[in-house]
């Protein structure tokens, strides 16, 4: 039992490095399962192909749900095999409670709440996590982790960037207000009305459904323009800094020879 | 009472990096308090919020202004304690012109002019200034001094950017209104409005609102563009620099001694 | 025979950096016929330019045409002087087949199929292809070659990178549809539909022919336009950090060496 | 005369770091005049502020002509001081011929020319060159060299970036044109037509006068998006290096000390 458990965790679990075999080919299949899970979702949406193809779309997902069921089974079976998860109790627990065991129940839950509900326009909504079974193929890139790790290792940095945007957005929109409201009282009606306005001009999207027309509102308009690059500047910089500071300290151990008694660091 | 005023003064200043007991409780306490402010102010402007909530609003308006009002007096009494406002009255001047000091006199001013004054319009305007309650909460981050040092160290090179920026800005303005003055006279019916166009153009914002119908004018505002992202790039790569030197010297003195033999290198 | 071939070659090829006498010169022809004709090509659509100078369109394009045909067959004739083409038939296929080689196929196929084909919109989609002509001129910069190494070095990071923005693409456009549908059901018709603007969105393009109107729909739309931004963020990072570890080991080798005793760094 | 030509040499050119005494005032005086006519150019087209204040702009627009054609007229007397432009005679021809001589006479000349020509609308074309005046500004600032250092340090690889955005221009409007062409004729007439939406597109200015109807269309404008911004952050990402190399040689002297003999380097 214990020998089965063993190998089909290996079988699931890819992050250790080992891609040969039925382990591979499992997870190419998982991946494929998982795209085509996206694109039935997305295109489940446009009323000609929902007609035409509704009986493939429901065959579809319901192989989906079992086929992702029987895995999110097995893996909370297996899950004790991880150093992390290893009481057969509190382990698996945790497991479950852990955010990719959370997404995959994500990925199936709302197929069986479906079942049970009568108001449709809930069914309708929670059809939307499924779309979390795309976070799933974020376990096998390499890649991933080092920008996760980038990312991690600036989250103050990015966190504050975010505080700042949101402070300036604030100020920025509440002395448009009183500055444009008089003109356009329907556009700019409020502070929260304004705000709309404030992030597509901080941002540069400029949709052009609101924007200010008298002389000092296109004046605040344009320094607003000007301070949100600013502001976006920074996550960049932090950014930068973060891969240049990565790639120093793992891709350079060649250079990183003591000069003085010529050792590796 | 001396003694009295040191121990206020190490619970209302946080800057020491003491955050423990009383001190603590009484910071999240204010940040709490600005934080609904803000929320305050914004909702305040929404006309159905502000007809339902009016006497909440008022109330919480009230209190806000006595505690800020409080603590402001309580922050002139015990600031001789900070070495550089130690003067008895000297001192307690330079801290109520002191940037923080501002900050927390516009916070509460308003409120009692709006008492004394009249004119509705005038207080309309005032209320503006409540919003730089807002910026008291940069006292309490670590992260957000570091991107103050970063733009500190680079405050030359980044005025230039923005000059450079206003240069162009107006060359280009200048040049469009020529180009497309005859073709649009209302839109672009002088330099100073055809700079309207100027920003959105360069900062990319583009509502849409204005822009070039000529074929030259059109070349020119693909210029424009073309022109304001390089412009753009410029502060972008100047604070890169700036987070690169800042990490340089702040964060890596440990590392660069050699393991082996302890050396410098 | 052979000895023309070689000569042949050393005129047709600039790549290993001889840039005198008849070399030069046939390229610099090269690089101006295919300037040329990008202009032919992009003014061709121009319906009041094609009707005026009809003539001299069809003249320049059969100039080109041969132009093009012979120096062609040249190439192929001399590419065997190639190391990496070097065999008379299998090296004289691998180059027909390589990127360069399909590319100088492309540009002259378009005019060959049109003479045989009856249904002429087909032939005017293949005239497309002759724009690929201008990659041609991508052979003569230095330049270009760095910045396509620090983005082949690179490739890993930012195809995931456009990975994650389809992901958040898909992930984005997908709640907005059920956000926004029931109050746009024409503009949000489907998640394909609102994924058109979640690109706009997330680049900050803007259109404005597609937005959101509702409360909840603006909070996202915002949210969507900060994220864009923070995920574009990482290409330029990225393309930063492998700029400097180019310039880094590539450029500063000669200066790692102290002036005074002569010893590497 | 020698002995005043030096004089007012030493007073006229301040780039040699004197910024003392009678060249401080007069460099300042310089700055608030051209300052004060860039505004009065801009000011000049509000057809209000033209009407009423007609003879004041009149007036210093004359007395702006005067000074500078007086101060053109001793910068060419006295620059047989800078070692440059040594010989009596070509010195001063070559200082005509040199930018900032130019600029100095495009500042001038419109204002002669109009004393003669009758044909209005040259007039008000040539009028544009006074904005010319706004350049002179850029000899007062040291960032600003920094920034110019920067930028010619990396010119090459910036105008290939400038090239790379012009060829996708080129290929991404042209297949464009063929596939939005049909739905939209009036608006995608033809490939330069396209070229305007390209532009605002691959810039993500996106004023939404143009913009993609069918789903090909907006595939392509997608991509189109996503690509302009991956080609905008490489000159984002060759400027930042670039300021890394300048600090790196010209801000860390004292940690560029040579481990084995101590030197400086």
């Amino acid at each position: 039992m214990h020998h089965y458990r063993r190998s089909l965790y290996r079988i699931l679990e890819i992050s250790n490095g080992r891609r040969q075999g039925i382990s591979l080919i499992f997870n190419l299949l998982l991946v494929t399962i998982i795209t085509l899970n996206s694109i039935a979702i997305v295109l489940h949406t446009v009323p000609e192909y929902n007609q035409r193809f509704a009986r493939l779309f429901y065959d579809f997902e319901f192989f989906s749900v079992v086929f992702f069921t029987i895995e999110y089974l097995l893996r909370i079976w297996v899950c004790v095999e991880n150093e992390l998860y290893r009481h057969w109790f509190w382990g698996r627990l945790r497991y479950i409670f852990s955010i990719s065991g959370l997404i995959d129940f994500l990925a199936i839950f709302p197929f069986y709440f479906s079942l049970f509900a009568t108001d449709l326009s809930i069914v309708r909504i929670l059809r939307l996590f499924r779309i979390f079974r795309l976070f799933r193929m974020s376990r096998y890139s390499h890649a991933f982790r080092m920008i996760q790790r980038v990312v991690a290792e600036k989250k103050e940095e990015l966190i504050l960037s975010t505080i700042l945007v949101i402070f300036m957005l604030i100020i920025v929109s509440s002395v448009m207000y009183y500055v444009e409201h008089a003109a356009q009282p329907d556009k700019f009606s409020s502070i929260p009305a304004t705000m709309w306005w404030g992030v597509t001009a901080m941002t540069t999207v400029g949709y052009g459904d609101i924007h200010p027309i008298t002389p000092l509102g296109k004046l605040l308009g344009g320094m607003t323009a000007i301070i949100g690059i600013g502001l976006f500047a920074l996550p960049t910089g932090i950014l930068v800094s973060g891969f240049n500071e990565h790639i120093r300290f793992h891709k350079t151990p060649l250079q990183n020879r003591c000069p003085h008694c010529g050792k590796e660091i």
